[in-house]
């Protein structure tokens, strides 16, 4: 069921092509970082966790365009790869701490030769794999804990294993739930305007035999209103030190319903996904992507009058008094987040 | 600007066919009542107030298919028009209300000849075309005062020129506001899963040259939380005596949002679209739509993988405890809504 999001083999970054799901499972590969810009920007790969590997193995691609042996020139080039890949997605925190991993290793490595450098790298990515799967699997049993037999959860976007390396946060939860042999519904919102959630959740859910049903963002409330669902359960893209968390647009809709209609609502996200730096919710930069996103669907069919105004935020913030709790791989934290939270770090 | 959206002409209904906008404006004639039924229920006419006048319409088309002259066959064969008529769509009260005018014409004017009875139906027609024209202006008038210069507003769906004979209902307040020398700002929202919002209210606007931007549903609740919106209005489908109020889906999620962002909410509706014979909105029977309006985009593009489960609501219904003042034609309706509706009544 779970195979890698994304993977780095024989000196090529090889990813699932996930603008062509659900209808093809096709695999890019990316053999320089200006590809794999592409990649990111055009969201082939998307999700924090799965950015923050792509960004690790962009590195990686990184190294093979240094000629010489000069350790400094190589922590120059390097630290230029990676400002050029962080310019293609602002949102998402991961992607910059997967950067800052890999600078951090050449820091920590000082006076090695460049092709130490370059092994302690690849080592460092490869623990940064192991290390999201690790984590998305803890995330999912802590998280386990909140399905019940019989409960109806709904999600948005995709927060699964396509958003990871391998198995997901909101969805992780799903993962490991059935696993524990529960048996429980899950509502897909299908996440205009790319359709995350009806392209990709509803795949994998499908895929991993999860009852699913899909519907458009804005028949949640009637859900709610219905007394259909238990819970909610959405991803994040960055978490700020008092829990104001970024996520794909539409959440803080879904947090404000959950709240008026008195349902838990739980965000899932490793730590990596916080951004310790930034007090709060406000200081997250929120990426405005191209109207053609909304006007026209899949690139093809077009929806809306010719040159018609559009606001397209690919993101929103939750503020913290809207969360129940944050799925953590070290349990879920709870109010008030910002002093629990220092437990953590 | 305003040319009718629908007209019967030598015998024919002639409608602008609403699927094929903003792309082509093309007009469907309906020669007989099946046709007609057909064009209702796949939306090439939709809109509460322009199905009622559909429906007195499908009854002109009713009465060339009865031979013989007793007047009690002839009254006779209309009922069972406007049965088969009666079960194209189950929300919209207006499309009963339409049929039962009708009804009434016949019952008020018996004795009459078959040829007279046809007559006061034609006239009777004639005369709901007059008053949907004339109630549109009037309630135009009463909500275009809620409108500030420079002020920002969102609508949700199409409750305009092409949901009425040819002004609107809340698009009909934009209209007032413009012709009073009002400039202001709309955010339309596409309205998923057939997206009237971008195709048809988007279309109108810019037509009407009042400023307006495209957004995804999800995207509203960003648009309150930063202080965007000064007031929403929607049109209605059917309103309870208790001011509850049927509306495309989506409706109850901004009302909710409106509340909690403490924005006011108006519902836009004519005293036709109230159901004083319903006490509450749960006794408003809502339509379920087929999985392919949410699955394929505009019939063709393909957005989540084969056989998924789909739940698709057409309408939600909103308390009266979410609404701000229903404006109607006699008036801004305001709280409580049972007590002062009854002036109106």
């Amino acid at each position: 069921m779970f195979k890698p999001t994304i993977e780095f083999k024989n000196g090529v970054v090889r990813l699932i092509d996930q603008t062509q799901l659900p209808e093809k499972l096709v695999y890019i590969e990316c053999g320089d970082i200006h590809k794999l810009w592409k990649a990111v920007k055009r969201l082939s790969v998307r999700g924090a966790p799965a950015l923050g590997m792509a960004a690790a193995y962009g590195v990686l691609l990184g190294t093979k365009t240094f000629r010489g042996k000069d350790p400094r020139a190589f922590k120059r080039h390097i630290h230029k790869v990676c400002d050029y890949l962080a310019t293609s997605r602002p949102t998402a925190v991961n992607l910059f701490y997967g950067l800052e991993v890999m600078k951090q290793t050449i820091e920590l490595n000082e006076g090695l030769p460049v092709s130490a450098l370059i092994k302690k790298l690849f080592i460092k990515a490869e623990e940064l794999l192991r290390e999201d799967q690790t984590v998305c699997r803890a995330m999912g049993r802590h998280g386990a804990g909140i399905i019940s037999q019989g409960g109806t959860y709904l999600t948005v976007c995709n927060a699964g294993a396509l958003a990871t390396v391998d198995y997901g946060t909101a969805l992780g939860v799903f993962y490991a739930a059935k696993a524990q042999k529960k048996s429980f519904t899950v509502y897909s919102c299908e996440t205009r305007p790319l359709l995350q959630g009806a392209r990709l959740t509803c795949w994998e859910l499908k895929r991993a035999k999860i009852p699913v049903t899909l519907i458009c963002d804005n028949m949640a409330a009637t859900l709610f209103q219905q007394k259909k669902i238990n819970a909610v359960f959405t991803g994040a893209d960055r978490i700020a030190a008092n829990g104001d968390a970024a996520n794909k647009i539409g959440t803080y809709n879904l947090a404000v319903l959950a709240k008026y209609h008195k349902i838990p609502f739980y965000v899932v996200a490793p730590l990596s996904t916080f951004d310790m730096k930034i007090k709060s919710g406000k200081e997250i930069p929120i990426e405005e992507r191209s109207p053609d996103e909304v006007t026209h669907i899949r690139g093809k069919i077009v929806i809306a009058p010719k040159g018609i105004n559009v606001y397209n935020p690919a993101f929103d913030v939750t503020p913290n008094n809207l969360i129940t709790g944050i799925v953590t791989e070290k349990g879920i934290l709870q109010k008030p987040f910002r002093s629990n939270m220092k437990k953590y770090f």
